[in-house]
């Protein structure tokens, strides 16, 4: 039986032997690490490299995502599929092993992590939905959730300003579940720590409510099996242990500096490192009898056999709610939720409610949120204001966790990864809220989502200067356009309680990526639609309003300024004016459509075109083309009562058919 | 002579007749800490309302800036140039008086706040910026910097995560000088923090090493008075003053609930609280012996006058010094630095190195800070990737703050907006880096450079798929387009040693508003150019190859996609093409020359035109028009090699000659 120094060592040399190859790489961490990785994987971890989907399973996250190596020869190591062809690939174009570890890619990766402070946060999400689920499916005597949240996380984390708000979060909702290894090593890439990071860290995670461990000895196993065994019995704190360790371990020349972090060590430190290690082995040769102490299969396969039992005797006991488990954990949407849906904005068509469009987001939320128990709100501290919560909300709190609401605090950016851990988690479906112009505060987080495909739902009211009085700090002029930007986003900025429904329904059925719902602050008007034009809504643009024969003119917009087009059009249709307006509420779901249909939203023939939306007008050059104009705001906001702001921006009908005729 | 409570009662009727008046606003926060502020301002506030530019001032800021009424309160009520009329036009459109606090707006603004974590965060860089100058420029029997940084912070700045970057910053620098008040009034939007915000507020602040005056009633100005002289007697440690207040403190219903944080009290509540606080003058009418006891004039003209004296003496014996700092306060360059860059650039265009841009950028400030002692360094972590270090870089640390180079840690959010800080302070010119990709995480606070129109410089490096392996976490691809979109902000992205020489002596000259500097990792060719065109790079887009006679074809590209434009448009040329290439820099720029130039460049009857760009192809589609096409990517990046990426994405001399020919 190899010891477990020699079992570490696999890993390091296979972090420095891949990042030699690669040329390319941060073989420090990973040869850091390795101790503390040892004894958490082969010790404690539950988890079946068979089936890296297992619902039970402990989440393991590597915070510190540069430290990819370090997961690689992990999953490699116990039995996941991921070969040795795949380690020698690291960082190659098309491998499983890229440069940061990337979920989706790699069986066995939780979360795509390399943006610093995230994949903590993502964690924190991820034991929050463990101890919600566990609070709302497990009964006397059937524990079927039940599993840890582990966090391997670098100062470049703790540093990072999203790292305070999750775990200022964590402590208060008391995470029990959640075990975070801070790698504690002094040693950031601008050199040694102590000139940009002094904190008493393991003080500042007691102040959030954490029990911390400190003073282990990364190195030890015994010392970090008995932190491991201290953290597992704290069941109402989340806890920190604090290990000491030197980054590249092993590296008889480069141990203990920068210089090991993010660069190769180059043939001869590796050889030197071989030397020190007592490792004979050429690269990417590992002895057998290393390989079969890793080998985690067997006892996954045990551990994942044991809970389906358990989940059968469940199965027995409670039917529904194993059921509705085994549907979220599927990420299967209720069966009725299309129907219940189309049933209601069917209505609202009738109804004709002219409301603010955050108001509408409510209302939305409130017509569709009883079919989704796994529907999980919140706000960072703008409850009240975005309208995110409905009569069914209720607020999960450290003693009761059975809850969907989540109260974020002050703490956009956390949210944003929170959400992102939720729904990673699997079992949830999350919204959250604030206003647009602070989604610059958790921006990374957004695309983060995005690069994940993961299915969240960002609520953003306030979404000009329609909000008024707060003035340009919170009148967002860009970030429509911004958040159009980033690739797999869908950014809808409905006009009416009707297009709010239908971006709602849009959201919730796109599972494969996120969201953004730009909402307003003030009243709208109601549009008449037929039937048709309701069903539209879906295709992203559609025309609202049409003319006889072929229009000499269109007019698009999106969101509050739709309302402002359809005015303009009345006033030039009778002028007679041949007038076509196209309501645009989702630019990507339109660019998605074929060109037949867009064409016939918007002919070639017809260049007379003019686009008004309260925001930088660059979106609205691809649609307007050469001859056409758009209504924007290309500066940033003032303060003053919304119609004051409206009318100095130029957003009115007398400028709308001024600019409008001169097209023509 | 008035009491306490009634001078600071002024404040608190000041505020809720404005908010009522306004019918918008937050009234509880300024009446909760108005007796704070009074205390502060009458008794240790060292300012003088005639001349809010003094260079010694204390700064003060309002971190939770939707208490702006407080802070016009005491503006107003001190005698600074803002009278009851303006008070009266709170939030209206056009006022001095908008509904947060807007730097350059209104007389004694030092920052523009509202945007939750980040006024705490400017006041780090302000209180930095003091210590930074009084290492410089003090001497024995001379101190002419010497001033104290005051915040006010409520529970929301707290939660934010940038408030855990500057505040363990602060600690570790060791900024003795920086005051904070924290509102602990246990409210934030949402209700009772208890169930989100359960930090040990003043263990998290000793954590990071600050001095912490626990427990102050907020309301005793005797306790109040005694916790600014412990705090004021502190010169080692920043101070966090921990104030137990009532939100809306005299609001008889109201008062100590989240209804009174953000919306009028009512008629009803107005005019019980007046009864409550025993206010018997009408709205905006001031008792005379009030504005008496609250006029700062006479006090700050003399400690101005006295001052003055001081720095006459100081001249006298250090005239260089004198006139350096003199000239650093006043915001001038030095005489010769447009002469020193033009120099520069030229001999750049003679050598022709062939580098990254990002070590271009090292080398231009190489060559010009020697000239600008106020320029101020740093790198989010990234020192040594970002190359923002030249050879007179000295790192500035808690014991010796006599340098100009700041370690920020893995912090970009609070570098951006301590350079903020900086920059308001006044005497420094800031330049930070980190990867361009990240600068999602210092959005806002560059949106805030951008709104207050600070000079600060951003220097992204690492700016697209060619910085290879570390893949889509790390590869910008809708960040330069995104950027772009910010009004006010400058984004260049230069494609050699030259340009990038040139985008540093834009963006030191622009005093007026922000700049980004998008850099490769990767080495860039060099371009041959002559002095016409070498003087056209200032206009943001100019020809860089033509052809003889009108052009049939454009090709247009920014930073590292130049090269290959330029050998794609060699290769058409060969085969008999029209062909001219135009290099654009920064589009910002560009858009801003008259319209002569512009069509001069792109001219309109040139419609085939290709334009090539490693990022989301948004930006070109205006040059482009409807004939032309884009090059870009409008997916997320990939890990490998920075060559296999570029063939991957269709960066290609092939692919561009390609499809240049089908526009033909």
């Amino acid at each position: 039986m190899p010891s477990r120094r020699e079992l570490a060592n696999a890993i390091r040399v296979l972090s420095m032997d891949a990042v030699q190859r690669a040329k390319s790489g941060h073989p420090g961490a990973p040869m850091g690490m390795a101790d503390i990785a040892e004894v958490l994987w082969r010790d404690y971890l539950k988890h079946n490299p068979a089936n890296p989907r297992w619902a039970d399973r402990d989440r393991f996250v590597l915070s510190n995502g540069h430290a990819s190596m370090l997961l690689y020869a992990l999953l490699h190591l116990s039995g996941y599929d991921l070969g040795i062809e795949d380690i020698k690939n690291f960082r190659q174009l098309g491998s499983r092993t890229a440069g940061h570890p990337e979920y989706g890619l790699t069986p066995g990766v939780e979360t795509t992590t390399g943006p610093l402070g995230q994949g903590i946060t993502n964690a924190v999400g991820m034991a929050l939905a463990e101890k919600v689920l566990a609070a709302r499916y497990n009964r006397d005597g059937h524990t079927i959730v039940d599993h840890y949240t582990y966090v391997f996380a670098g100062d470049g984390c703790l540093m990072e300003g999203v790292s305070h708000e999750a775990c200022s979060l964590a402590g208060t909702l008391g995470l029990g579940k959640l075990i975070v290894f801070w790698d504690d090593n002094g040693i950031s890439i601008d050199g040694e720590v102590e000139g940009w990071f002094a904190d008493d860290t393991p003080a500042r995670f007691e102040a959030y409510g954490w029990h911390v461990v400190r003073d282990v000895d990364g190195h030890d196993p015994e010392a970090v099996a008995r932190a491991i065994e201290a953290a597992r019995a704290e069941r109402a704190r989340p806890s920190l242990i604090c290990c000491r360790t030197i980054i590249g371990y092993g590296s008889p020349n480069l141990a203990g500096t920068h210089d090991c972090h993010g660069a190769p060590l180059g043939e001869e430190e590796v050889a030197a490192a071989r030397e020190k290690l007592g490792w004979p082995h050429p690269p990417f040769e590992i002895p057998r009898e290393i390989y079969e102490a890793w080998d985690a299969r067997g006892r996954g396969a045990e551990a994942e056999q044991a809970w389906n039992e358990r989940f059968a005797a469940y199965r027995e006991a409670y039917p529904e709610l194993a059921a509705e488990f085994e549907r979220r954990m599927r990420g299967d949407l209720p069966a009725e939720l299309a129907a219940r849906a189309a049933d209601y904005i069917r209505r609202l068509q009738a109804e004709g409610p002219k409301v603010a469009t955050r108001k509408a987001s409510q209302m939305a939320i409130e017509a569709l949120a009883p079919a989704l128990p796994e529907l999980i709100g919140g706000s960072a501290d703008l409850t009240g204001s975005n309208l995110t919560a409905w009569s069914g909300s209720k607020a999960i709190t450290r003693e009761d966790a059975d809850g969907n609401y989540i109260h974020y605090g002050v703490r956009e950016f956390a949210m944003a990864a929170i959400m992102n851990g939720l729904a990673l988690h699997g079992g949830f479906l999350p919204y959250g809220g604030t206003f647009l112009v602070f989604s610059d505060y958790m921006r990374n987080g957004m695309r983060m989502s995005a690069l994940m495909r993961l299915g969240v739902i960002y609520v953003l009211t306030h979404d000009s200067i329609g909000l008024g009085e707060d003035g340009p700090t919170h009148q967002p002029v860009e970030h429509v356009a911004s958040l159009r930007l980033i690739p797999e986003m869908h950014v809808w900025r409905p006009c009416d309680a009707v297009e709010t429904a239908a971006a709602w329904r849009a959201a919730l059925l796109r599972r494969d990526g996120p969201t953004s719902l730009a909402l307003t602050r003030q009243g709208v008007p109601h549009q008449p639609r037929t039937d048709a034009q309701v069903e539209a809504i879906a295709r992203g643009g559609y025309v609202l309003v049409d003319c006889e024969g072929t229009p000499e003119l269109i007019l698009m917009a999106s969101g509050s300024e739709v309302g402002l087009v359809v005015e303009a059009g009345r006033r030039l249709a009778e002028a007679g004016r041949r007038v076509r307006v196209v309501s645009m509420p989702c630019m990507e779901v339109f660019e998605a459509q074929d060109p037949d249909y867009r064409e016939a939203v918007l002919p070639a023939a017809v260049t007379a075109r003019l686009a008004v939306e309260a925001g930088v007008p660059e979106p609205w050059l691809k649609y307007v083309g050469a001859r056409g104009a758009v209504i924007g705001i290309d500066r940033f906001g003032e303060s003053g009562p919304a119609a004051a702001l409206f009318e100095h921006f130029g957003f009115t009908v007398d400028n709308v058919v001024r600019t409008a005729e001169s097209l023509l």
